[in-house]
């Protein structure tokens, strides 16, 4: 039984503290927040301990450190973890600085810890099917990528600067996304974007509304379309065309009534509302991939590497939209 | 170019008028109605001429008569035509009465004429389809067949008596899709039903709303699910179950646009909404069958034994209606 | 935190166990079996003991008896728990023998204790969205409900017999949907069927293919369309017609992964293979809903009166297919 | 009734042909093709005669000339029938030379004669229900628009250099499909490409797939994703997002025929095949368009001007393949 200090408890936190709880070999160990009332809290609910973050990742018991934290905490808390010797599991991104990522991912890399980053969306049993299929090659050589995904509506205004952008936040899970299913890297980026969703997003200097494209040494394209705002709950579909034919994951709809009417038409139900909904199954496959690639010492699926990836393609796309410009990237050997 | 003696110039006479017109091997010849106006407005159209239904029917350069007039002039006028010598379509049903349908099945048939029954929906391309798969044995072995039937909305109150109640009218064209389908005569009817959709219905002691099963020798069966009001368009569905897996055939929508919003979920476009739009294919690829067998001297696909067939099922439903149970009938050498 | 008794350690008491586990207000108290061996096993996984049934039934620290043994034994272990004042949840079917059904129910009703049938698919979300929806009065007044209800794969063989045969083993559910859905009691049943899937259901004197009418005071119409086998899949869906439209519940496929390809055109996946897959969610539901009743001492949602009109409607259909006839049936005040 | 001159007797010039004679106010007056053969088998199915291209223009009786001939005699004919002053149907596109296409709509529009160009597209019942719920608002201000448009498989080898390339041959129509849907002229192209579906196309120094993204003034996005081939069938469907919500249409199956198997899955039918069955309705309807505004002396709803804008938007397209660099265009007033 793997015993697990969760550093946070917040949104994402409470997620991973249900699935810690119910997978036969992890349990909820001690639970650490910038908020005592809210560690005790939900530390309470698994007959887990409050302990200090400092206390936390020291503690002989523990076997691992869940860095589910505010984001400019994940690399210094990651850090400290890898130096005591745990395994870590950290919410992305590691940073929103690609310098202080790249020293992170380094230290991390010669610590030689277990360490794995939360692409949760690889593990939706829609996604990953997807990728099985790519893989197999069920539509041979895959050549054209279309990566929808659109949250239902904007991030609070006093969120946006410490968003670090659009591309740096939201993007980020559609690089990761475009990496897992293209099964080859992307050599150049290039980007579109807009601001129409909201005046705080212009005002901010952000954008919402955008298309970004990337392409593969081998001529592969895939191409992210985003918004901030869908206006129908949350758009999270992926097609792949190749060789031999087309491969779809669709949205989830909360249930499967129809209903017909002389006003309305054939209505169904609406997606999924947003990531807690649509990615409550991916949360736990997530964690399962995990401890089971801690438990058999096997290498964990999502790396620190993928974390820094997908935020140098997230810069490429930065510099794209200033330059209006294809930006080369070289993400070999990262 | 087969010469077309038209009577009738109602709704079902200007779908056959027009695709007689539009066909490479017939053209409209000439158009009767009671109502000269009407005859003489739709012969114009296609620079056809208007004749007495007598002239029509013995006109020397008259090759073939359809007979879309009403109902009760549909067996006398059809035998008038085989009497001189002419190819028949004859629109449903040949007549209520069964005697009457018996007498005049028994004097076409000894004077071997081509005489077709309009079960236009036969020539549905997606029935067909339906149809065709179950032929080729694409389910193995068919056991259980389910048709859904429902108009838009009930007809007026004051066709409720001339239309012979709905078995006769209406669920007949599902008898005979269920023959279609089956591939086997039913031995075997009962019917559940209710006057749940109008006053008028219940007053007329008519039914709106039915469920009728059919049972074949081999154990196949059948069952049809009717409705006088959909309350969104036109209900026309076919599920087959067999040994393999299963077949079905959906409605059509108007357009394949699609809606997603807050309020309205995810909506699609209704069902094409009435005969005249769903089966408009089926009415014309009926005539090509029909001039087919015509040209080619083979014989035609629905035959006034499956006008006699559908009404006699439709006979045994009413009684297994009247009795409460079930009813066993003989197609079989009819 | 209520403390549960499991009577069984098959199939369905591993599900039941899993929930009890997982709902923060019950846990799993002690696990009971003919075979000590499954029982402890079962136990071990949740830290419970393993007790005699008579030993579990009367504990003074159990609160709540949960019946998951062999249907044969479910009205004597749930009469001894009435007895020993617990809270009793009892898998579907009470018995195979109506009159034992009806003494077990009048006795557990006059001792007052809560008891809840399973009856797990009235939980189902998608059934459960449906008959918000139709009690809302979202398409008026409901006239017509179509039930599909087949199984992937025919009984083992040497189940026939004990299964009480395809009425009082899988139609069961139906019954209970059917009186769920329609909100008002039938008044009459008939029943069509056929063996047609396999030679020992028709060497045992079984069907596997049926079709049962229920038709209820004011004329509502359902019809239930049975099969021991689909050929791809667990195939549960309900159509609901109304005043206003329709309501539909579709099948669950197992990821939203499609395929197009030239041989195989639009692919989408198979729905959730069986019970344990499709109604996964409804088991929880099923069992939250019960520990709600219990702790907030309301009744609970499926009584034994659900079990007892359910298993009247089958001996109803039963009598139909051997008369070939309606059969009345009265179930209000039972 | 407006008699029709046809240069041409290939395939488009069939669909054209077939459409005139079943249009009430059209009718085919003459047929010309640089083979006399061709010409006269199209011309005696419509009782038309065989014309040189001279004398049909210049025919007092002819009131429209449709050409449908070569792409390089497109500008040539067209002009010929306007110093006539014919009505003038011309396919798509003028010219592949740009120079040329400015000229020649310079000069018809001087003339001041009645010229449409073929965007059959437009009069899809589909693309043009989105077009109408667009500009109905009824997803608020348009914000996204995503084409996907992939033909079954790749042009002939022979015909690459012919084609002009992708963008002047094949995306050409969907450059005149986002200015249809975007109601707002785009200012800015970028473009990603390969060439990976046949070496053919690599050894020509074409591509196969690509990406083309569009921006307007405003900030709307519309993203074009194209491929020679697509395995499945003709790929045409539309997405709009906005500000309350989103649009689709879909591909056209063949028929409504589902098949559900161990092995299939749930097997809908493939999209229609290509242009002639997928646009079938739209050449009709684009045809009845034409004449309607002829008759009524209208303005035509595609003219030489979206034929000529359609082909800048290539032309730029090619431009920021070979810059790597998002390139300006500037359609207002032309």
């Amino acid at each position: 039984m793997l015993k697990i200090a969760l550093l946070g408890a917040g949104r994402i936190a409470k997620i991973h503290a249900n699935n810690i709880h119910a997978h036969p070999d992890s349990m909820l160990y001690s639970v650490s927040d910038i908020s005592t009332e809210a560690a005790r809290s939900l530390a309470s609910q698994y007959q887990a301990r409050v302990l200090s973050v400092q206390e936390a990742i020291n503690h002989p018991e523990v076997d691992i450190v869940l860095v589910a934290t505010s984001t400019e905490t994940h690399a210094e808390f990651s850090l400290l973890a890898a130096k005591a010797g745990k395994a870590i599991f950290c919410e992305k991104p590691i940073d929103l600085n690609i310098d202080r990522v790249k020293a992170c991912v380094a230290e991390i890399n010669r610590l030689g810890v277990p360490f794995m980053i939360g692409f949760n969306r690889r593990f939706d049993p829609n996604h990953a099917h997807l990728h099985r299929a790519l893989r197999a090659g069920e539509i041979g050589e895959l050549e054209h990528l279309q990566i929808s995904s659109r949250d239902p509506s904007p991030v609070p205004d006093d969120y946006l600067v410490a968003s670090g952008g659009m591309f740096r936040d939201m993007t980020i899970h559609d690089f990761d996304m475009a990496r897992f299913q293209l099964g080859e890297e992307p050599v150049s980026v290039s980007a579109i974007a807009s601001a129409l969703v909201s005046p705080a997003v212009k005002a901010a200097g952000d954008i919402d509304t955008a298309v970004i494209t990337l392409q593969t040494a081998s001529g592969k394209i895939a191409v992210i379309n985003n918004s901030r705002r869908s206006g129908y709950g949350y758009d999270q579909r992926i097609e792949a065309h190749g060789q031999k034919g087309a491969l779809r994951v669709d949205n989830v709809p909360t249930t499967t009534l129809v209903k017909l009417t002389e006003e309305g038409g054939v209505q169904a139900q609406k997606p999924l509302h947003f990531f807690l909904e649509r990615y409550h199954d991916a949360f736990r496959e997530e964690w399962d991939a995990f401890i089971t690639a801690v438990k058999s010492k096997t290498p964990v699926p999502t790396t620190a590497s993928d974390g820094l990836k997908a935020l140098m393609l997230a810069e490429a796309a930065i510099e794209s939209l200033r330059t209006q410009k294809v930006v080369n990237v070289s993400l070999e050997g990262v």
